[in-house]
Parts: C-alpha cells; structure tokens; sequence
C-alpha cells in the first residue's frame, strides 16, 4: 500500500467534490479577464476568502488531459498509471457490466460512398432512437465469432459501443476511423504481439456490421476506435475507506464514478434537480464522499462561447449555497481540467481548486480565480493528490512515522 | 514511450528557446536585488508582463547543477537519467565524433616539480596555439594499448580531451587530477567490477604522456577527469518531432545540442552575431526549434563581479526585441541553472523562465526577476517539464487520455 492508503482512517466526516467541468479558462485579450474571474460568483468568492485555494495540474505541466485522466486524479487515482482506454470509459459510461479481460471500444455509425468511402463520419448525428435501432439490428445480424461473446450497446446520437468477452483477447488494436473522409475505413491491425487473433476477429465483425447496415440510407458503416481491456480498478472504499455516492448526469462520469466503486444516484433532469438528488441522498444516508458533476461549464467552453461559459459558471455559483447548507466537514470545488473558450478544447492550463474546511489558514485572496488562486495556500500542485488533502481536512488520516 | 513523447504531433509553429546562462541570482545586501532585478531589462520586463512566468528547479531542490543537466532539463531530458560525463561533454563539444562505447575524458596540462608533484593544475594557460601543439605531441609520442584506438583533441588553453575506442572498454575510473597542488597527480582506480583492465590502460598511457612531456618547461604533466563511456540519446526529432538548430558560440554548449541531435548554426564573434546567425536561420529554413545561448551572464557571475553581471544581463535583454521580431509562435527566455555573483558559482536556486505564447493567462507581474517570476502562473516547477510547456503552447501535443 502507498500513501496516503496506508494511512487512512474510519471516520464520520463527509466530503462533497462539486466538479465544474472544464472549469479553467484563459483571458478574453479585451478584459484581460478569464470566464472564471469575469463572472460574478459571490458565493464562490466568499467560500475563497475563507477557503485554501490553489490551482491543481491535471497530468503533468503541459499536457492537457480527457475527461478519465482529469476526473482519475481528483478522485487520488495517477491519471498516467490508470490511465483508461475510450473503448471502457464508453462502456462504464452506458452502464455495461464490464468484466476482467472484456476488450470494449467506441463504435461511430458512420455514412459511406459506394465505393466505401467515409463520407460522414457521424452519419448526420442520428437520433438517440435511431441509434437504438440501428444497434438493434448490429445485436441480431452479426454473428458473435467462435469461443467469444459479442455485446452491442447503444450510447448517444452517432455513438455504440461493442465488447467482447472471451479467453485470450487483446486491446492491443489499431483504429479503424480514419478521421477524416474520403477514405475508407482503416483495417484492423494489431499492435502488439499476440494481438493478431482478435485483429482478425474483430475485423470479421467489423465487415459483418457493414453487411448487416449496407441497405440504410445514412448509417451504412461503422468505425470502431479506442479499443481498450478492462482491468478492475481499486475501489474508493478499499482505497480511502469512503463510500462514495456519485451525481451526475452525463453517462461518462457516471461510468467514471461506478469504475471507482461509488454508488450512482438517480440521473436529474437539470443541475438544480441533481444538487436536489444530492440534498435528499445526504440526509437519509451514510454515503461519506459526494461527488456532483456540472457538464455545462466545460460544454460551452468547447462551443468557444466565452459568455455562454461565463453564465454557466455563475449558474453553478448559484447552486452552491445549498451545497454549503448541508454541511459537510470538506467541501471542495475545482474542475478536471481547463477548456478555455479561446482554445475550444481542453487544456492544459492548472485549474482553480478551493478546500473549505475548519482547518485551513486562509487569507490573502479576493475570490475564485485562476489568478487568485495563484496566491493561495495550495499552490500548483498534481490533482492526484487533492484526494489525500481532502482526507486529511476531514480528520481522516493518521500521521505518517513514528 | 513516455508522456509528453507518445503525444507529440508534427506541425508548423516554431518555438525560440533564449538561454542566458547561469541567469538566476542572489540579492546585493546593500539594495535587496539581485543582478536580474538590478538590471535596466525594458524588454524582458515588457515580455513577462504578457508571458507565463515561473521558476524553474533544474534538478531536484538544493542541487546545483553544471551546464550539462541544466541545458538537458531545458531541452526535456531528466538530468538524473541522462547526466553526461565530463569526458563526453568536452568530447563533443570539440566536435570529436563518439561512437557508441567510446570511453572520454578530459585531461589538464599541468606543471609537475621535479618530485613530479602538482605545482600548477592549468600549466600557466597556455595559448590554444600551445595547446595544440602539446596535443599533437602526445599523437605522436603516446603509443595506443593493444587493441585500443586512443584519440587526443585540444580544447582551449590547458584542457584537452581524451578518448579510448575499444571492445570491453569501462568508464567506472576514479579521477587523477587530485584537485590540489603539492602532491602527485592520482593513480587511475577502477569504480566497478570489470573495470580493472581499462584501469591499468589508461595508467599506462597517462605515464606514456607525462614521459613524452617531461622536457616541456610548463605543461609536463596531465591530469585526467570525468571519465564517461558514449550512449547515444534519443534525439528532439525522435522524441518531440523537432527538428533543431543551436547558436551558441562555446564548444559544450554545441557538444550538448549536437548530442541530442540539434543542427549547429555557425559560430559566430559576438552575441549580436548569433542574432544576426539566428535571423538567417529563422527566415530561410524550417527549423522549428531554435537554441540560443547567450554565456556572459554567467561568465560574469562566476568572476563575483555583480555589476558586470548586470551589464551582461541588459546585453542581452537589449537583443530580445530583434528576437521577438522573427515571430515565433512560442519564446521562451531563461537559464539552465543560476550563477549568483555573490557565490562566483553554480548555484541551486530557482531560475526565472518566461514563456511568451498567444495561449497564456499572464497578469500580476511586473518584471522580470526572481521574485516577481514567483508571482507568476507558472510557479516553481522542475525544469525537464519546460519542453513539455512549449510544445504545449506551440500546439504541438494531443490530449492525453479519452
């Protein structure tokens, strides 16, 4: 066992990990300002000025990560060592009950030209109906290859996802979306030795796919990318001895937080209605670690739509009175990564983070921002370690030596 | 592969690494500032106010490095991994071409008394013209061992370079340079098994060449060091897909970019010489790496002479803006280590870094100098990530993890 495991302790304090996805940002070059640091937060502001606040690094300076690494390393997972393939965070995402060894990767229902070629890659974004149907016909029309178990899964608009079960698979597997059109998709290749078998395989079911969709209008192809092998991952409670209720809306966190172990709540309608969840899952139970997820923040920093983030950030600034008004021991708000809006993406750029706890020094800080941020008690320091000091503000570490 | 290497993408931006040497400093105790904040630097100031700006830690806290690690930590190599011997950095910095298992070292001239005790360590420095003419002596009076291809090259006044060509060959050799006068130069010991052989050899030879100075009024003695058997390192191009170009104008600072497979431009008089080397490089190829060493900052810091620090300092601050002027998508001005006058020596506090990009956050800084750079969004950070960084701001890394 590493630390900060070793050291953790039983306890009857409670921890909310409020994640604003994509939460860092970059300056509008008019204001000089970031989406953070232009939109009005008083209640963030204030949690700040009484808070230890500083700015976490995802990964590593530089590298900007997805969503798995930025959410692993707030939950004290090193984003480097678990880092998870596309194809099982798909997976976890829709609910599909992943075993040991199961090799999953993410399927686009995609349109091809009659001579094969990608001519959308998202085969004009069918619907979530759509796509059920479509999957529908993948479950009774292609074969499932001798000795392995074959599963189709319906995920958003132009996204499935495919798993095979069975002895002897590997994930070790090219991609076959080219990423661009005009082009075939690619063949199957395998990537490390002993991978050769399930390239073949998986190539079988590939072209059966194609077979079995030739006459749609549209979705005719499929690309499969992101093949990965599920491996357990250790729990939350074998861990940090918490049992961790997730809330969140989006199938991927939701796949993230049952990866760790955590419990899901009910799936809310809105923010307001999953920080509802929240109130209603911290009265009646003994869950000892919250984590509630806003999407939006990072969503409109994808859309490059610095205005549209700063609202989304202030919407969340709304809700977090009610967050404070259940009292836990630690509350923390930070994001899993930066999207700034200028850059329409993720980012590497250190995310503000804020402890509010009983046991912080505090002061020197006007409010919540990347600059602000900058002068608090945390400094810049790896994500993968807010989790040890969210255990320690909540009195649930025993000290290290004799 | 490792992070950020496995996520380097090829593209068109251009990146200008500025390194003034030995930069980072200590405060005068009658004004508190040290040579950087001392120096009138109107454009560095100018630069870090919309820059990223940080400390960066060249190894590890308290280490104080030598120009080897500092320059591979600022190129992306960790300089506990790939710490180069002293033998193989002066080899390569005359331009001797190593192969793979060459053993190198470097030798002093030295005066010997008629005891054969160290009277002088540096031989009363003799010119470069007498350099070379005691190098071309042991050429031709130092017979090679059986089985062995022995090689001597001049460096400048009394260093030399040696180096042994051989199967079986061991670098585990204890010094001879007793790095005192009065008492006789070392026997050459070996430091590991398996290098008793090589031991006796380079005794040997080491006796050979004493003998073929013996009539020599001054230089009738060597002493050798930093004995460093050659492996070859991963070059920019393999790992960050750059292709590089070093101005610099001392021999080590070339031997370093040549080794990890930089082109060098040609030497040039003066530090306005290698702008004006840099400007023709910049316009007229696709490189799109760019070293540039600037050596008197730290020449002058290791004379202990404050003022002329400063003064080299505002040398080459008055150069940035030619600099500046190519419009590299990423600048970045820093140090490999720092030279605090004061000390007259390598030191191991933090070295202030800038990075100028359009993709940073910069404000509340007013300078550049030690501690305004601690202000900045940076912080300290070791600085073998500073690669990372700008391949990062040069959008040169995809995101890690789905």
């Amino acid at each position: 066992m590493e630390l900060p495991d070793e050291l953790v302790e039983h306890g009857e304090s409670r921890i909310v990990l409020v994640v604003m996805d994509g939460l860092g940002g970059l300056p509008d070059p008019e204001t000089g300002l970031t989406e953070l640091e232009t939109a009005s937060t008083p209640n963030l502001d204030r949690l700040a000025r009484g808070a230890a606040v500083g700015l976490i690094e995802p990964v590593l300076p530089g590298i900007s990560p997805g969503s798995g690494p930025g959410h692993l390393a707030l939950f004290g997972y090193d984003p480097v060592r678990w880092n998870i393939g596309r194809g099982v965070l798909s997976a976890l995402g829709v609910g599909f009950d992943l075993r040991e060894g199961d090799v999953a990767a993410r399927l686009n229902f995609a349109t091809l030209d009659a001579e094969g070629r990608v001519v959308d890659r998202r085969a004009g974004r069918p619907s979530d109906a759509e796509n059920r149907r479509l999957v529908e016909r993948l479950r009774k029309e292609v074969p499932a290859p001798e000795g392995v178990e074959l599963f189709f899964e319906p995920e958003k608009e132009h996204r499935a996802v495919m798993v095979l079960r069975g002895e002897g698979l590997s994930a070790a597997l090219s991609d076959t979306d080219p990423q661009e059109t005009g082009v075939p998709p690619l063949h199957v290749r395998p990537l490390a030795e002993g991978a050769e078998r399930t390239a073949r395989i998986v190539q079988d079911i590939l072209d059966a796919a194609t077979r079995a969709l030739a006459d749609e209008r549209t979705a005719n192809g499929v690309l499969a990318r992101g093949f990965a092998a599920y491996e357990r991952y250790p729990s939350l409670a074998d861990r940090f001895k918490l049992r961790g209720l997730a809330t969140a809306r989006y199938p991927m966190y939701r796949g993230l937080a049952r990866l760790l172990g955590m419990d899901l709540s009910p799936v809310a309608d809105t923010d307001e209605g999953s920080v509802a969840t929240l109130e209603a899952a911290f009265k009646d139970s003994d869950y000892d670690f919250h984590f509630i997820h806003f999407k939006y923040v990072d969503s409109r920093g994808e859309d490059g739509d610095f205005l549209a983030k700063v609202k989304a950030i202030e919407a969340v600034d709304a809700l977090i009175p009610r967050i404070e008004a259940l009292g836990p021991d630690v509350l923390i708000v930070t994001g899993d990564h930066s999207t700034p809006s200028r850059m329409r993406a993720h980012s590497w750029h250190p995310v503000p983070v804020l402890i509010a706890s009983k046991w912080v020094r505090a002061g020197g800080v006007a409010g919540f921002g990347e600059r602000e941020c900058r002068k608090g008690e945390l400094g810049i320091f790896p994500a993968k370690h807010l989790m040890t000091l969210a255990l320690a503000h909540a009195g649930r570490l025993a000290r290290f030596g004799a």
